[in-house]
């Protein structure tokens, strides 16, 4: 049923807070835009009659039964012992190379877990990592306006080593992704100065800026993730997860600050009806929720992590960003970078 | 000369992006509204002149000459050796007991370095921290619009019960000068749930657990720290730091965004002259450096570092929060409940 040329992407349909709804309309979008094909996995009498209502189209979708489901605050660890879950099942798929990719809203640790079992590491790399993608300032060097942040939680705590790497993916990620050609890099820590931080931030400064192939612009503080100083940030997991958070939660600190203020006078509550669309189009910008997903980095295959709270568009432009990443073979890349670090 | 009751703060004037200007021009303020004392200290030939051109009341200002003074971007370390810069003098008048107070907004490791070297610490209190005042949304339990992070910066790493002592200092500051009886405390982490994070964090979430007087309320994540969803959050210095940037970048981003978005439309631009205070006063609210400062906590005296952007306006705040914290006896607090958790 494979069509030559065409990717095969594995859709978890039980996967994040508005699932399976949301998970079915993208597939159902995705069938009509694209020459994707998609695999949805999950409950088949919850999604069939969605997928009846829907203008999908039946040739691009194919449904994969799976009677349970990972709850989204459930145990990773328990979630493994099921093998009938949606995510254990569209893991599979996977694995067999049945599918080109991977996307799921669902449980984050669950999927990391699921796919650490299932899929190989990429030869040479030692520690797999959650890449998050955010918005930044413009920035006169790359138009992309989003640049990437990892790890973001795979590994709570890193070796120089790990870092390195983590470098060295993101990199091939935002060279294919973001296509800029030469993706700068920067090591999160308490100050700019290459002196700075404990042991393991001072050895992976040193490791990063003698690494060839790798843009080091140097340490960079917390406010260069959001002003987008570079491209990539590498850090380790716990850090990078509370920055995470913390960016996500800006957009919502904006809407409740604009609110607040913009009630307290009349001419304000006049002039903040006159700038609805423009207050709504900032508040979007902050949105996490409507970025295409996370991409997890040093598998054999792509795997992107969409937001628990992603809506239909946003698991749309995960499954596309997996397809993009299939085929401008972002996991060559990395294994070729990794090869090459290894032959030093 | 000092008045019985009144407080004597010895006050940087040499420290800051805008000193000698910001700190004589709130001292001489402080003269003319509060019974303070202040001792002034820094370059005589530069001071006089600005105390003399202000309508500062002489009795309340006593200038001490400091020959030098440390740059913000000078190495903390080299700057120990030199005795007459306006830190190291202004140090030494707090460890002698000739003033009640430090505040100073220049460069911070010199600040926390001096203190360390001629202050003692409050028996029992094993590592000092750095807490930064942030502003959080309006929370229902507490009318203080400010909550406490520690620490940002002062020590990288931590054990365990460095962390529970964080805690404990910092719910002292809070209940102190924020007036909330019962400050809630977080511990920064990955997630919410009890078993998350690495080792140190595990114990450190026990500890709190069961720590008597902490009023914990468990692992809170990024997010929470802007929410303000507790009233202290406790983390390493790396975290903290990173957070804090993040945190006092959040206008700057929001300012390029508004500015970015409303120039889009005409109908926008229009909307946006009307908005234009409202505007000003939501950047204000992201501002760190119109707040009073960051207390270092730990040490037998109070030593507040204001932030090196500081305006005088954020400086004299800054002094009047020095003097209500030696009012209320925030050194005097933390003292006791050290020793309540030793005698455990």
């Amino acid at each position: 049923m494979k069509t030559p040329g065409s990717r095969t992407i594995v859709l978890d349909a039980m996967g994040g807070d508005r699932a399976p709804e949301a998970p079915v309309a993208a597939a159902a979008s995705l069938s009509r835009t694209t020459d994707l094909r998609i695999l949805l996995v999950g409950d088949r009498s919850r999604i069939e009659p969605l997928l009846g209502r829907s203008a999908a189209d039946p040739e691009r979708i194919e449904l994969v039964d799976a009677t349970s489901a990972v709850a989204m605050d459930e145990d990773p660890r328990a979630s493994l012992e099921r093998t009938d879950s949606s995510i254990a099942v569209a893991v599979g798929i996977l694995a067999k190379g049945e599918a080109d990719a991977l996307v799921s809203a669902g449980n984050t640790g669950a999927t990391l877990l699921h796919v650490g079992r299932a899929v190989r590491r990429i030869p040479g790399i030692r520690r797999t990592a959650l890449a998050a993608v955010h918005p930044t300032l413009p920035r006169p060097h790359n138009e992309d306006p989003f640049a990437l942040l990892l790890d973001v939680g795979a590994n709570l705590t890193c070796t120089p080593e790990d870092l390195l790497q983590f470098a060295l993916m993101g990199s091939a990620y935002a060279s294919r992704i973001s296509k800029v050609t030469r993706p700068t890099v920067g090591l999160l820590n308490i100050g700019e100065e290459a002196g700075k931080g404990d042991e393991c931030l001072r050895r992976a400064h040193e490791l990063l800026r003698t690494a060839p192939g790798i843009h080091f612009a140097g340490n960079v503080e917390g406010r260069a993730v959001p002003l987008g100083v570079v491209d990539v940030v590498v850090c380790p997991g716990l850090l990078g997860n509370v920055v995470l958070k913390l960016l996500e939660s800006q957009g919502e600190i904006l809407e409740a600050f604009v609110r607040r203020t913009l009630s307290k006078r009349l001419d304000w509550r006049v002039g903040a009806r006159l700038l609805q669309g423009a207050i709504d189009r900032i508040t979007r910008s902050f949105d996490y929720a409507s970025y295409g997903g996370a991409p997890i980095l040093g598998f054999e295959r792509i795997v992107i992590k969409a937001h628990g709270r992603s809506h239909p568009r946003a698991l749309e432009n995960a499954v596309k960003v997996a397809a993009k990443a299939v085929r401008d073979d972002v996991c060559g890349a990395i294994a070729s970078a990794a090869a090459a670090l290894e032959a030093r």
